[in-house]
């Protein structure tokens, strides 16, 4: 973990389609990693506005894992295993809302954005990062834009859950400034390349899966088998530099257009926590593989999301529409007998749906550039600009009404340096 | 590390080009990690058959660097930085060649392949993998194959180092068996995709580059200052499943078909020991960019592999024909403002020549399978069959005529999973 991982936390402003709700409460149980000043980081559970030092009362309680509670990323924790975190669910279910526990939890509760200030950290020590490409809008709109005259997408989007690995080392917490990148682009209709600031800055709005429990090398992870081995869910923004990436990406992929900066969410929301969330995920085009076919356990998830710059509400993407879902994403990346490892994250791709408000990055909103946003305040965007903040936010259904909350990601983006 | 990055040494058999020659006399300076039976894994240097446990001897001397030369991957000594690198250097070539400490050295020297079974060990903790695409020829070779009736390099590919990040999880040290992987293909004139064991076997002979001091996010790292950052290279044998690739490849670059395992050489042979190695890089088709200026401090490396298949040489593919160099590379991976880590590889992409024998690959050796290779025993091969072995090796000049080698990669093919 180095310094850029470390920013004050602020508590979350109320959530556009939910300000009368608490997405917090106690069946929430969203996992992260905070610090006070001059101790150690440890593991916390966001309760409304706070985080509770579970590790410490679970120390109190004599429960077997309270020491990896009190390291400084999740992958301890998560490594233990998938009953691990059903014992520890079913113990916080119990401490969080029993009122003979009350004020020991508030005495073990730090207030984000009080007075003591509550540093959060990047959750997880990220292992490999693979990013995906899941919503068939999203693909179909960047497939128009990227590849023009050609059908939007390839033969093979609809056989498999086209991913890539990205950058592990440039996975941020939210709060992280992002500084606009620099790097080689050509623009259209010259042939010569130049070094120039992106001029096209773009946000992708995704969903990201952490494994905490990995598998080993030779072995193939079922298609029903994801919650033996996703401890959670975090908002992942996957920072995009349409210009360097159109240049660059055939025939290999993304590269730098993509690895200056990833920011997920502080917050991992247990997998388990969004078990009402589970609905069937969208009618495919043809039957796939067998090692795909999930009729029998489908993983589709109702996570509605949103997307904010500069305070506006810009989009709201669906995640219930993903073509592919987490579970065919982790089938697929160990069918070839590829291990996974606690830390592992992949990220859905990004989230858009079909009307033109649920897109879930810019080059789409106003489609390459030509439409640009008009904001409230009278200003336009095609792209990011410099000052610019993008906050990403979540929920989903929870049980008996309840909502369950996605951490919010936040990034402001800072000038390039200067060319040399 | 896991079980899977333990596998028994084996002293190198000789060099076919050099078999009088010895690749790991004093000068090579080979780095690796081994560990005996019951003893906790250390840092050990290469000398001849033997490995040197060069931390016992550091501690002996009271070198502050001695307890991170005890640790159970080079990360923590690499870790320490160019100096503490320089003053090792110094210190080793006294040592590995001083008669008055040849006693010492041979006490505390243990002989691959010897009565005590010494184990090698992944010598990096792999942090970011990234794979370059540095060779015209093989450029030129693949674009020609999987793009037909398209020009054979993409129009970007001679003003920046195409790469793209692999899968650091699944990167294993010489010896470990690789199992064939299973995967989807469309085979060509059909439409529909079929989940197999890939037919398409192959290998990449390719040479990696080891960061030893990482460098900060925001701060692009200069073309001439490979050597603070790179503490050392490895061979590595990039696997590769050309029938998954081709049909997954498009739009967002390899995944599957190269990331069921990557085999790294046992020893990382440090950057400063291929001084007498550096050349300059071929003439450039026209003007680079000026973060890809190397004109002042040229990387080439005039390296020499070998790659044997079940014993036989099939190919001596030159390295220093390479259009980019390993500081290009890293120029270029950090240009946008990403960080790099102490773990992270960088290779170069598969090291092929103009001749046909100085091919890295077998899809390039066999051209597309449709020229099979004839073996000395009388057998053929278009791709690779069960139970093949690939073996690695390669060396460089160095210092008064002496040789400087490169640690070998072996491994050999097990047969794909039983299909579900």
């Amino acid at each position: 973990m180095t310094a850029a991982d470390l920013v004050p936390a602020e508590p979350a402003e109320p959530h556009d389609a939910t300000d009368a709700e608490d997405l917090f409460g106690p069946v929430t149980q969203a996992h992260g990693v905070f610090s006070l000043p001059g101790l150690l980081p440890r593991v916390g559970v966001r309760l409304h506005d706070s985080v509770v030092d579970v590790g410490a009362l679970a120390r109190r309680d004599g429960l077997p894992w309270a020491d990896a509670l009190a390291s400084p990323s999740l992958n301890p924790f998560m490594a233990l295993g998938p009953d691990a975190w059903a014992e520890e669910r079913d113990w916080l279910s119990t401490l969080l809302t029993d009122p003979g526990r009350a004020v020991e939890v508030r005495e073990a509760s730090y207030p984000l954005g009080g007075p003591a200030p509550v540093a959060l950290h990047l959750p997880v020590e990220v292992a490999d990062y693979v990013d995906f490409y899941a919503s068939r809008e999203h693909a179909s709109n960047l497939g128009a834009m990227f590849r023009p005259g050609q059908p939007a997408l390839t033969p093979n989007w609809t056989h498999l859950p086209i991913g890539y690995h990205g950058r592990s080392g440039t996975v941020v917490v939210s709060g992280t400034p992002v500084r606009r990148p620099v790097g080689q682009v050509r623009p259209p209709g010259t042939d010569e390349p130049q070094v120039v600031a992106s001029r096209r800055l773009d946000i992708e709005a995704e969903v990201g899966f952490v494994v905490g429990a990995g598998s080993p090398l030779g072995e193939p992870v079922g298609v029903a088998d994801l919650p033996a081995h996703v401890f959670g869910v975090c908002l992942v923004n996957d920072w995009s530099a349409r210009d360097l990436q159109a240049w660059e990406y055939v025939p290999l992929g993304p590269f730098l257009g993509k690895s200056f900066a990833t920011t997920t969410s502080a917050w991992v929301t247990p997998l388990a926590s969004l078990a009402a969330a589970r609905v069937a995920p969208p009618a495919r085009e043809h039957a796939v593989q067998p090692y795909l076919d999930d009729a029998a356990a489908p993983w589709g998830l109702d996570l509605r999301l949103e997307v904010r710059l500069n305070g506006h509400v810009v989009s709201r993407p669906p995640f219930a529409g993903m073509y592919w879902t987490a579970a065919q994403q982790l089938a697929h990346m160990t069918v070839n007998g590829a291990s996974t490892r606690t830390g592992d994250l992949f990220a859905s791709g990004t989230v858009s749906g079909a009307a033109r408000d649920e897109r879930g990055s810019l080059i789409e909103l106003t489609w390459n550039g030509e439409e640009p946003l008009v904001l409230p305040d009278g200003t336009t965007r095609a792209f990011l600009e410099d000052g610019d903040e993008v906050v990403l936010r979540g929920w989903a259904p929870g049980p008996d009404g309840a909502r369950v909350g996605l951490g919010e990601v936040s990034g402001r983006v800072l000038p390039a340096r200067a060319l040399r």
